[in-house]
């Protein structure tokens, strides 16, 4: 279990980190800046989840690991982002890529820290949306996830199937991939289809 | 006490939660980002006071009638908002009750954690404007409470008078009712009559 | 030693509110949103190092000394501005002095709480770009640490020196002020001869 929990929040970081890394690229950030950004996407949201259930120092600060894969995926970015920039709308597709092992990986957390299933999907959600919440301030633009096609949504259905999955007694590994590939897949189709929520109706101003 | 204070956080984040929703409706987001963004406005301040006096997991995460109080604010406002528009300025209202609620609730939290009078004070203001600031930060505008007539001067007079009643050994429900209403009044009729602070004199540029 | 901690990050909190405080009355904000401003952007990076390393209630919270140094300073700028603004480009050669203390102190309060040496120096980085990336948000910028020459970088060697020192048994204080002045040092000449790190090439679009 707790292999999985390292392998998929490892592999979360190193998405979100490509995303925040694309971004800053896009921004004209210089080297370092590049990397501050996906260290920022890439760490926040595991940072805030390690906080608020209380296992300080948070994994982020504590295993060079996070930091290691991070810088990598920095790296990669800055040196080959016109091969990256090849692939359709990149920043997107790592992003979706990271809410949904973040947001799985967050809700297994959550339930091994006693959290009751309910409040652990919400957690997972909320680690799942930090990174690229951060990432778009940092940016100064509003995030993504207020105004995107199903983006909470997706990965609210993640943590749900991993918590559903915990409640059942599915092994963990089993519920956790499927939560992650209903994530991803809602939020790819919601970007390829449009799909979108409805917006309340405002009075004209 | 912990009643009080259980109804204070709660009506609080209900108020919150609105002011947050209504600032999604107005800039036109979906259900789900005006979902989140009342969820974040609701319960930013009182998560990161629960953080700084270690009070972990914080209670808008493990008592899940934090979050039910967020969505139902979300929802109202989402498919009523016509009606909550007609009120003068109802962002500017709720949020001017979320902030005298919180900044009398999370300096009689802080006061029960031992903190000394000044800090509980200090940590009761920022408890009420976290959630203001982090709602117009992810809307990706400047801060009421920088700009606003008041704004911070009303939560500390709040809070101030909880700790000065809680020196004087006056009931904490009274000097809690009355520290909130002084802010509440401060804020509004700093909304109404344009009351302000100075500002410094800069060069011309 | 702990003196040496308390007298680096009080004198880092004075300048970093320095520049929050000058930010802010660039901006036309009132008294109390820049005394907001000053106590956010003096003690946001030590209070994020102090949850991580779970050293709660914060410092900046539990010890009225920070909010005293942060108010200080945002009434000095508040009413002086017209002085300091004389100096060339104020808010930036504060903005380096509090990245330089909090970089070392940051560093040193991480190796106490027992944080390997690499993770130490992150951290000492982290508290050191926090305050001014606060600042920045707050006013709905693009953080000076994404965007600035050097900026990121010259923390981090102040933070490893800091680090191999330690290592190599050096007096803490040698180590420490070394540290800071050539963190400080290498800020300085990046803005006077506009040194900067490379910038990834991107399509044009």
């Amino acid at each position: 279990m707790n292999t999985l929990l390292l392998v998929l929040d490892l592999t979360g970081t190193f998405v979100f980190a490509l995303s925040g890394a694309g971004a800053g690229v896009k921004h004209r950030l210089d080297l370092f800046g590049v990397l501050v950004l996906s260290f920022v996407a890439g760490n926040f949201g595991g940072i805030t989840r390690d906080l608020m259930i209380g296992a300080v120092p948070p994994a982020a600060i504590s295993d060079w690991r996070y930091l290691g894969v991070s810088l990598l995926a920095g790296l990669i970015t800055f040196y080959w982002f016109s091969i990256l920039d090849r692939l359709h709308s990149p920043v997107l597709l790592f992003d979706a890529a990271g809410l949904a092992l973040f947001a799985v990986s967050g809700t297994q957390k959550a339930l091994s820290f006693g959290l009751t299933p309910a409040m652990a999907a919400l957690l997972g959600m909320l680690t799942g949306i930090g990174g690229g919440m951060v990432r778009d301030i940092l940016l100064a633009e509003i995030p993504t996830v207020l105004r995107a096609d199903l983006y909470a949504v997706a990965a609210l259905a993640g943590a749900a199937i991993v918590v559903i999955g915990n409640l059942l007694d599915v092994p963990s590994i089993a519920a956790t991939l499927v939560g992650a590939a209903l994530c991803f897949g809602l939020r790819v189709m919601a970007i390829q289809y449009r799909w979108h929520l409805p917006v309340a109706r405002a009075r004209k101003r």
